[in-house]
């Protein structure tokens, strides 16, 4: 259940809405008995705002759902997932600074390693580091094809995106990946007679950039995933009257608040204090910020449970700094679980904490935590109701009906 | 989510229903670790409801979405208030007692102060007294227009509802009020060309009655607001199979009972004992009451913590009188959140109480509060449920499916 008429009870004021997602945020104990990584943190900070505020736990999706990271920002931040599915091609573009209008097909690219004859031996090339994939991203900026506009950028290890630009292109295309070792990788194939000319193009430019890369020692192969254009998603400022600032570290979720029309914010470093600080920096230039904690999700992903709770109260411990400038509203939250035990994204609810002086009806919870968190004030609710949460504990919205 | 095949389900019975609204019945705490009006008030008689019956929340909208009364009470009374938008012109004529068919146009009226150059120095026209009102609104029965029957009563204070029946009436139009004082009262405009003749007749007809009080001191002029016509909801006989009475004060919320098909129950006094008196004196002839407490919205608008705690205990005081006739179902519980600290409704959930002997499954809450309601066995849920619960626990649906 979302209430559909947000727009028409826009009133906006001067309030600050933070909301701050540590991805994959939500977690499981080890061992029955045991803590949660969140559980586990050391984090007073936290505390002291569950204590004031209200705590619930969101579905990204629906029950017994696992989402990917891109559908569980479109619910945080209001648009419904299954509605505006965004490729990953068009978040990793868009992530690296390209466009991504419509009409344009975007990619996922990973190089990877193929033998003499031609099967895939390492699907990430040996993750090599950026700086040896940078120099050959950069001479596969030499491939030209007729008719159309290739862009390609370097997002990060193995990976990269490309983007071709022309007319009568759709991005029903098959992946190339085959998601296996001792297997080729795919030629691009359409998923419908209008996809027959994107298809066409990327294997052209598959097979100039295999030209290119033959005889590297990793990365002497290629594969294409996410095949995605522009979702068209209404921007922040006309759908809900916010000049919207996003402080990230990692590209797709730099594109991901793009796409819905956030200004990206650039600064130095990357710990959760370096972030706080970044969002200081232009406290007055906006009125809601996304500020987005990559590690919590990383570590959960490598298994790594310690790991992500050091993340956890590396956050904690820089709060002070966010809570100093006074946000009106302030959401702690995760765009979804990823358990360190499962060691990828999991289908759990994820913990949320609401805080709001003056505005938000306390619990009765005092810790931030999966426990209590399903026993919050909030209840348990789907996370496309983030957003009207923020705006009514803003005083944003006005009544409907008399 | 609400199940919407409830009308195959029905299987009526000699059960009594009760449902006890106290409007804007959630609240806030004065300062953050206190307590809310609710949970201040001293209510034994209420928390025995709760340690026997079970707890919830309901929200009447959505999250972070703030009701006005007219649509919480459709959500309260089963019908979805986004889909069924009731115009105010008609909650305050049938309030008053005048019927609006489809195709009548119902406007609330505003009498208002001009000065000599004819623009609007009070509002309210000072918040004249009923009694000194009344009779300027007899005098304004004289005017007739060709073609059509028009009908005018008074609500309370300077406040009035009109009614032109006639034929090709629509209501779209715009409403005169400027909202601010130093401008003159608008026209009607039609807001598209159907409505224009509407727009005729009420503009010819405030040129009547602008003649007529002109040399009132206070109610000199008049503004119109709220235009609207019959929704067409289908009435609780319907589709509920229930026989339902009102008893409320305030005529908005007899109006709203009345849109559904509810009896409008007569009685001398207002305190909520007065109110239980009336239900008792009708408990033989209905299956379904909605009794309606308007104060603890009233102190809650004024933002009078203490009168809110206050009208709580009167309720709680008179409750013995209620329970003594032994409903099968009684639910308390507020049409929306009016904190105090707000000084108007709020987006918070609502406290839900459901009572059923032998029927519901008691929770461990022991008292009658947001924080105990927050964590009820019913959760948090759309009130848009509030009937179906009714029905369930007086037994009155059969099972779906085999």
């Amino acid at each position: 259940m979302t209430f559909t008429e947000i727009k028409p009870l826009l009133a906006p004021n001067k309030s600050k809405i933070v909301m701050l997602v540590m991805d994959g945020l939500g977690g499981l104990p080890l061992k029955s008995g045991g803590k949660t990584e969140l559980e586990t943190a050391n984090t007073p900070n936290l505390d002291r705002l569950a204590s004031e505020g209200c705590l619930g736990q969101t579905l990204p999706l629906d029950y017994g759902i696992t989402p990917g990271s891109g559908p569980a920002h479109l619910s945080l931040f209001g648009y419904d997932p299954v509605a505006h599915e965004v490729g990953r091609g068009v978040l990793e573009a868009i992530g690296v600074g390209m466009y991504v209008n419509k009409g344009d097909v975007a990619a996922r690219g990973n190089f990877c390693t193929v033998d003499e004859s031609g099967v895939i031996v390492d699907r990430r090339a040996g993750r090599i580091p950026s700086e040896e994939a940078e120099p050959i991203v950069e001479r596969l900026r030499a491939i030209k094809l007729p008719g159309v506009v290739i862009e390609i950028n370097h997002v990060k290890e193995h990976r990269f995106a490309v983007v071709i630009r022309g007319e009568g292109l759709t991005p029903d295309l098959e992946e190339t990946d085959p998601q296996k070792l001792g297997v080729a990788p795919y030629e691009v194939k359409p998923k419908n007679a209008g996809a027959k000319k994107a298809a066409d193009l990327y294997n052209q430019w598959i097979a100039a950039a295999r030209e290119i890369i033959k005889d590297e020692p990793k990365a002497n192969a290629l594969t294409l995933r996410g095949f995605a254009t522009d979702p068209g998603l209404e921007n922040y400022a006309s759908r809900y009257e916010l000049n919207a600032a996003c402080v990230a570290v990692y590209p797709m979720y730099r594109g991901v608040a793009q796409l819905v029309g956030m200004k990206i914010i650039e600064f130095k470093g990357e710990s959760p204090a370096d972030e706080f600080d970044a969002l200081a920096s232009v406290w007055n230039d906006h009125d809601f910020f996304f500020v987005h904690i990559k590690k919590t999700d990383s570590y959960g992903e490598d298994g790594n449970f310690d790991g992500k709770v050091h993340v956890i109260e590396s956050v904690d411990l820089a709060l002070p700094k966010l809570v100093a400038l006074k946000p009106d509203v302030l959401i702690v939250t995760g765009d979804h679980s990823t358990p360190a035990l499962l060691k990828s994204h999991s289908w759990h609810p994820v913990p949320f904490l609401l805080w709001a002086p003056g505005a938000v009806r306390p619990d009765d919870r005092q810790q931030f935590g999966e426990t209590q968190c399903a026993q919050g004030g909030l209840g348990t609710f789907h996370a496309l109701n983030a957003m009207p949460l923020a705006l009514g504990h803003s005083q944003r919205l006005n009544k409907f009906g008399a």
